[in-house]
């Protein structure tokens, strides 16, 4: 059914807003007349803020998150572990691995995962800036923190691979059943990959 | 807990997003990171589009709709019926029955219902103007199309006695059992009002 609007910029406007993911034509269309609701400035400060951020990102030298400076402020950060680097995929792993307040190393952000399906390929990722981060000899551990898909360990491999030779320990983070499930509801390959990577107990008290 | 963000126009980008109803912090922060992998020129667009609409946006000086002109494309539409005017509460029912088909009247929209919870009176509306617009002996028939609640309930009631006194019919939209609805999951006012207001079997049959 095509809709009829009563307004071009209204349209044009529906239009924009249906273009983002996971947001349909009604959401749009409720989205656009609460903005009318708002004051004009307030519109403004909501359209430059999007377009703003877009001119203006910057991504860090080191390790390519999402910045407003050369250097992002956990790549600045004097207390961090600079032997220390986290692979991960985007900018949101960042945030969430940085909520834990578990890491204190310093992260390397690979813009996605390889994945011949969407056409992305070792190239379009920061993989060579990995590795050359890994040979001016400073970094002592990786650790990949990649999805754990069929395309998270492809590039897994492909690291690994990549980085062999090296001196470099490199390490994949814990795979087992998620803290609060019940063990009759977990799926079978990853049960059976946490009986396989089972840990001390003793170790693992100490966590608490 | 408070996200931290390695950026600033991010997180600016993030808060305006998470403005908008029902958008939260993370699916703001999702389509903040989705506008980045679009070219700045499409951002432009999206951001434009919104705060172009906001600026230049019109009420149509008849019926109050959104419009681009001074007079909307349906109340200068000379093959609508100027006899009849639909009064509805915003620009989404105005579409929802433009898009039925069903209508060939005029509209009146406005801008809300009688809500003292939200602090909205009779002066925040369009209804003077309704009164007006009957006033010029033009409308024959008003149909009252506004939300079967409480506040449309009274907002139907304040314009009925506004109206009162002027040479117009005044209907309201039939209420009862949703199409494709079973009797039995039905409410018991909706059923109850359906049965009251039960129509002429072989009339039902000609809108078939």
């Amino acid at each position: 059914m095509i809709q009829k609007y009563p307004s071009i910029l209204l349209e044009n406007a529906v239009n924009e807003f249906a273009k983002l993911p996971g947001i349909g034509r009604k959401t749009a269309l409720r989205l656009v007349l609460h903005s009318l609701k708002r004051t004009p400035a307030e519109v403004e400060n909501f359209g430059n803020a999007i377009i703003t951020l877009r001119n203006e990102i910057n991504y860090c030298k080191l390790c390519h998150n999402i910045c407003d400076e050369e250097i992002c402020s956990i790549c600045n950060d004097l207390s961090r572990d600079t032997s220390l680097v986290c692979v991960v995929e985007n900018i949101k792993e960042v945030m969430a691995i940085e909520n834990t307040g578990q890491f204190h190393g310093l992260y390397h952000v690979l813009g996605g995962i390889i994945s011949p399906m969407d056409g992305i390929g070792p190239r379009d990722l920061q993989i060579d800036s990995l590795v050359e981060r890994v040979k001016t000899g400073v970094v002592k551990e990786i650790i990949l923190a990649l999805s754990t898909t069929m395309e998270g360990d492809t590039t897994n491999f492909y690291i690994y691979r990549k980085l062999s030779g090296n001196n470099v320990k490199i390490s994949i983070i814990a795979r087992g059943i998620s803290i609060g499930d019940e063990i009759e509801y977990a799926d079978e390959i990853t049960l059976g990959r946490s009986i396989l990577n089972r840990t001390n107990f003793s170790d693992s008290l100490k966590q608490e």
